[in-house]
């Protein structure tokens, strides 16, 4: 079902990968909520070559951009708006990447070189992002930012690692960006708190089945969907929503604020 | 601007008193959105007789119910279900009374009475509600239930006085009974924790003016209105937001994550 | 160990049922601290008779009071402060008690009687001994109040029912009546949220056994047991704690930080 | 007034800068409580001499340090344990610098190389601390490490900066590396949040008056002291808050939980 929520919005989407991510699903929603978009995800992303199908699907450019440097991003907004003939409505940042992860580097040995760029590609990027747009002015007045975060950064998920520490710092970024922001042109930087989903992305974590099947138990609603988060993230882009800026918005099936539940206990009595 | 998001949906909006109420203007953009609706108040409150008024413009039947009366909600949810021909999809609760605040008692010298009243009127209310509700399986599987509350029930604001536990005790109740409700049908419940507004109600607590200005001096955005907070149940209501459960949603322009402003700094040196 | 953490301080000790007690293990460290103590229970708790052997103990003698008698809380501040011969410097209100729990009702059918007598005798009790100090002008410059309270005011544990929503609203009344309290004398008021711990009380709630060993698993350090407790609140009467008020202070090892253990993910699995 | 509350106990200070600092007051109240202690600091900072005299008053040697120097960790380290003749039994973290902040660079237009720097030397050297005990077996059992932070890594501090993200991941990390140390050895790793201090490192920051100022009308039981806060870490380091772990410390005489105060409301109407 589709309301034209987003009717004569334009947005840019950060880190579609390919079909299972969440970015995908969202730019697919906001496509069907009227919205015109630009996709875009770091050189070495695109060159997988998926997100041509789903630019094909929403009729968006896709402009690769390497989040850690200046002038893609600058070139990214330049171009963009070109395209979108002004300015942008609305952004979703989407964007995680450990190397510590990948390379299966317990928290306690971490390599300070990859947590630098864990910092930098998964929480600083948003800074980057903002800033880029602040300078070039290419945010409209009302316009809503929405960046992807997990729970983890709140309380202590071991397996998602130094994550963990990039999110929390990735949402204090929303918060402290969030503040110049809205006193500039009351644009809205928020993050989305996703229930763990089974992406390309998230499923590189160790443990991740056991910890879904966990999460879902826990969830008195169940685990949030790619797809309901890309519903969530349209009311967020949307008019309806102009007031909600340097919040975390747990959407998690009340996950966050279940310390147990029925479920958990009877597999925990097994 | 109107979408459709509540086509086809039913629901009951409690403590609409005038045309300033938070609760009256959610009526009005919840009929606007799609939605059939009941509206209903405490028997003394309808005796004003504004809420006619409303139930025009919306072609909502009135229904009298005194929140801390069984019987009473039973008959307003046996009646709203015959008029909808069905069960029930949303629900907002806006309601909220102290009569020590009233009475200008002091937090420190609070009638206890009168306290226990409060408590159950302001927030064991919603409990009511939705027990009442469980009982006659009123609302539809991926129900939305909505209650406003003030940021007073995390932090303190003096002249809030008994509200702030009345307040921090329905936030509560949200999550107790929100969790059981997720787990029965999916039925989410949610707080809205909205600024400062300027309503029949809000207006009559003491220092109000002061706070008000203060709390729109801190927001990044500015104090949220209660058009736009209409506009936020709205999106709660929806489809779009069935993982959203068991939060406390701030819809403040960022008031809850500001330590402090320069607007706020200036006014500090003047 | 004893360190003369609370030499020459007077308190009053709520709640010492039996020697499982964290009223009791606390009552015996603040002793051995140095502390002048006055003990205080309902008079149908002191029926029991186990307080007088704790009183022989720490030397102090046991004051009846039905905590929501504002003339027995009078008779008791006015009956310490002649028995200290002055002011007090602390108090221990470790209260708590639901008749919808011991009747097995389930939360979405709980007693509205019982439940605001849960409100009443857990949460309110706080207010009431705070006010009848406040009147009394009993509580010393400096002084120190610790309410005992538990996650389940945060975060959802079914079958902790009614006595959630009771542990929020207590922590409300703490914060509110803090702030007037550090205002007017400097007098701190904070709430410790203690493991569950295996007290008489706690005993009596339903799966307490499944969901201690829960709790167990899921804190880094273990709960937290009672004796642990009674040295965490000495630290919160003594003087070096003086600017810590407001607050509510996790002493659970770990538990409300940790989003999932490893020992959990191996039980989960079995 | 001293207690031997840390009696036999060894630990190490970083960043006692200056007789103002915070981890100088900390360096004598420890001593004053029987702790032995190694004082460090970064090796620029060492050469301002200061630390001499309070290395004299305290009877502790001074090991430089560069806390981004994983071989200069190991050393201090090694050196301590030399000097103690054994394990660390607590350690106190006061470390923060950004070069944004110096520069008076404006948060919208910080440098990236200098926020690298910043989270790496203020937030990510908890880790390398912790990371390099962990791989020497450093801490003794029930060991405590506290870490000074600022409310600003939870609500927007505009002059605050870069170093509120700083904050937040510093914040991280504790939680993060605690979850591990409390299973591995039970140690423990918190965060104190301090009221704004004025020390040298603090009064460097743009506003810090006007901001101290209204932290003390905002805060009920006032600011709290950096004499203060060396009392509260002292309780931290104790036996006696074992079971303490994960947290987020406030010490801030009521200011985090005061959404506004009466002095505040005073100010603004002036």
């Amino acid at each position: 079902m589709a309301y034209n929520l987003l009717k004569g919005k334009k947005g840019i989407i950060f880190g579609a990968l390919d079909e299972k991510s969440i970015a995908w699903k969202t730019a697919l929603r906001c496509h069907e909520e009227g919205a015109q978009l630009v996709l875009t995800n770091a050189p070495v992303a695109l060159r997988m070559g998926e997100i041509n199908k789903l630019a094909e699907q929403v009729q968006a450019p896709v402009i690769g951009a390497d989040v850690v440097n200046m002038d893609d991003l600058k070139k990214l907004f330049e171009e963009s708006m070109k395209h979108f003939g002004g300015g942008v409505d609305f952004i979703l940042h989407s964007i995680g990447m450990s190397l510590n992860v990948r390379k299966g580097k317990h928290y306690t040995e971490i390599d300070y070189g990859f947590n630098q760029k864990t910092l930098d590609i998964s929480a600083m990027s948003l800074h980057r992002v903002l800033r880029t747009a602040w300078e070039l002015d290419a945010i409209n007045e009302w316009g809503s930012v929405v960046a992807l975060t997990y729970i983890a950064a709140q309380r202590v998920f071991p397996d998602y690692n130094e994550m963990a520490d990039a999110k929390a710092l990735l949402e204090s970024v929303a918060r402290s960006f969030g503040y110049h922001y809205a006193i500039k042109k009351k644009v809205r930087v928020n993050t989305v708190s996703q229930s763990p989903t089974r992406t390309t992305a998230g499923s590189g974590v160790k443990g991740f089945d056991g910890f879904i099947n966990y999460a879902e138990k826990m969830s008195p609603s169940g685990n949030a969907t790619a797809e309901q988060c890309a519903d969530y993230c349209v009311t967020l882009f949307s008019d309806l929503t102009r007031m909600v800026t340097m919040q975390n918005l747990f959407h998690d099936g009340g996950f966050s604020f279940t310390g147990i539940s029925h479920a958990v206990i009877e597999q925990m009595e097994k």
